[in-house]
């Protein structure tokens, strides 16, 4: 199925078990309506690649062009919102993919509704409770979608792995920015398990176990998805500093108000001179950050030759992983969309 | 068998499942071990009625003694850890059985390490993060308990609409704590959700469900469930406000400070003259009130009669529930442990 018409069923199949859960929390009360509207706008938007490369794993494993592979692989995308959600939070990000973060949308509803407790406060606990629903409901979604027993009882530890991976390498990221004496090392550490793993090693995986697969597909699956998922956080790395907000759905230089402790910050760190590292010391993460500060960093990145070492790395991971691609035992089809996969996921325009 | 004996086997289950969890998370780095320490302290202490429940409704419904049902029934508490984690994250709360809460303690393990960022901030994402460590690891250790598939298949719709249920509650118990102007009645939805279903009702329905129960079963078991998880709830809210903190594992006090929006300070509010309903608007949720601030506190409720509207509301769900009990189609050991649970939740003494 082509790359478009693949999203599509995603997003259906994703709306369809929103829609399903709609009507189970009015039922308990109306009070309730606000958080499936915020899940539904969360959800608007977003590459889907972890159901891409859950549908592809499985095709690739020789599995069959069902239906009920799409709500399974689309549930991953509820884990992925759940995760959004409380990362949002955990920055204190205020947009995601353009809009409100859904802790913000909570804020806005409460002083719309002119309520008399503290407005953050409750936007802030409210998507907590949102992110907590779409953990919950990605297993759901997963366990309904309607594949048989077997396979589902194949891809279940696969889905808790994948889980603990993400909550770990989250817990490791959130230690690497407030040590702040991230090595490059450090950083690709945190890749590896926040990114490179969950966002395409184990979905393919996933994919894989659903549709029984051999052991040797899997490490196929390994020896592509593991650098090309490094070399997507790379990518995102770079756009976050770089990119152009009008795609990011991001303002410009946000990741750098964040202080985010990226592999690109340490490449420019371990290069820099005592002037450049003051520099980085003084603005990254200064959350009112502005122009003049941003330029100023960003000219450090390009300087101390960061920029030019992560677009090499960027290329390096993602050669090593299309070469693994075609040395993989999978079919044809899969192949091909899987090399596609990899364009997207590391193209300079985000 | 026994309370206590249980009690001791979910305890065992539990921490079983915690260190199979440790060499997991200290393969992908050392640097996770106070995730796996954190949640092992989290989980000493607690009533395990969940797991009580759950255990009796399989017995009720003629399940038999296996080792298995511990296990699952015991996931339960791992779902719990999660739900208050995070709510100690939502409340602010510092304490938790009478230890730090989470977030608290991943905020004094970063002063005690003298990392350059922000303690509190650092507390509140990784007490986020362990919560969805909890949440995700109660469906797997459910799932990883040994009970027949057919049983987990069964059981499944009812934990997941547990999870939804509860999430529910807690989201209806922000907004009636932020728009503060709760009744009675108010109060009682976010008891019935939070509480009653999720505590008892549920835990008793996943056992028949897991057993494969007739549905007289399940409505017997709401029968007692449902007034007996109120009564409950109000013996809690009764405890916040005059329990000793020796039995509570909590400040004396500590919900009238957080300034919770319960069904006793609902029955205070509605029978209170201008000056109590002053009293009640100028203390509660001072996170600084004292110990007069308190005491004033404590004589409205009294004077108002609201303790003994709730004393008699918690006296007459309780009967309710027993009445229940009686007439309930079940195995009379279950029945007999049922009753004798009725009596613990609902006890002065906590």
């Amino acid at each position: 199925m082509s790359s478009g018409r693949l999203r599509k069923e995603v997003d259906e199949a994703l709306f369809a078990f929103v829609d399903r859960q709609r009507p189970v929390l009015h039922a308990i009360s109306d009070d309730l309506d606000p958080l499936v509207s915020a899940l539904a706008a969360f959800l608007t938007g977003g590459k889907r690649l972890r159901p891409a490369f859950c549908y592809w794993g499985w095709r690739g494993a020789g599995g069959a062009d069902l239906p009920e592979i799409v709500p399974a692989a689309a549930s991953l995308e509820l884990l992925q919102a759940g995760a959004l959600v409380h990362d949002d939070v955990m920055d204190a990000s205020d947009t995601r993919r353009g809009r409100p973060a859904a802790h913000r949308r909570f804020e806005s509803l409460h002083e719309s509704a002119g309520w008399p407790g503290a407005a953050a406060v409750f936007g802030t606990s409210a998507a907590i409770l949102l992110g907590d629903l779409c953990l919950s409901w990605s297993g759901q979604m997963y366990e309904e979608s309607g594949l048989p027993r077997a396979a589902l009882r194949r891809g279940r530890p696969v889905y808790d792995g994948m889980r603990t991976e993400v909550m770990s390498g989250q817990y490791l990221d959130i230690l690497e920015q407030t040590r702040g004496h991230g090595t490059v090392e450090s950083a690709l550490r945190v890749v590896v398990f926040k990114s490179a793993k969950y966002t395409i090693e184990r979905p393919l995986h996933l994919g894989a176990a659903l549709a029984g697969a051999r052991p040797h597909v899997f490490s196929s699956y390994s020896a592509y998805g593991l650098p090309l998922g490094i070399a997507f956080q790379l990518r995102d790395d770079v756009l976050g500093v770089f990119g152009d907000p009008a795609v990011t759905g991001k303002p410009a230089g946000d990741d750098l108000r964040e202080g985010k402790r990226t592999v690109l910050i340490a490449l420019a760190l371990r290069a820099a001179t005592a002037a450049q590292a003051e520099v980085v010391r003084a603005t990254l993460g200064d959350r009112e950050l502005g122009h003049a500060g941003i330029e100023a960093l960003r000219s450090v990145i390009v300087d101390t030759g960061a920029l030019a070492a992560c677009e090499d790395m960027i290329e390096s991971y993602t050669n090593e992983a299309t070469d693994a691609l075609r040395a993989a035992p999978i079919q044809p089809e899969a192949r091909e969309a899987l090399a596609s996969l990899a364009v997207a996921a590391t193209a300079r325009l985000g």
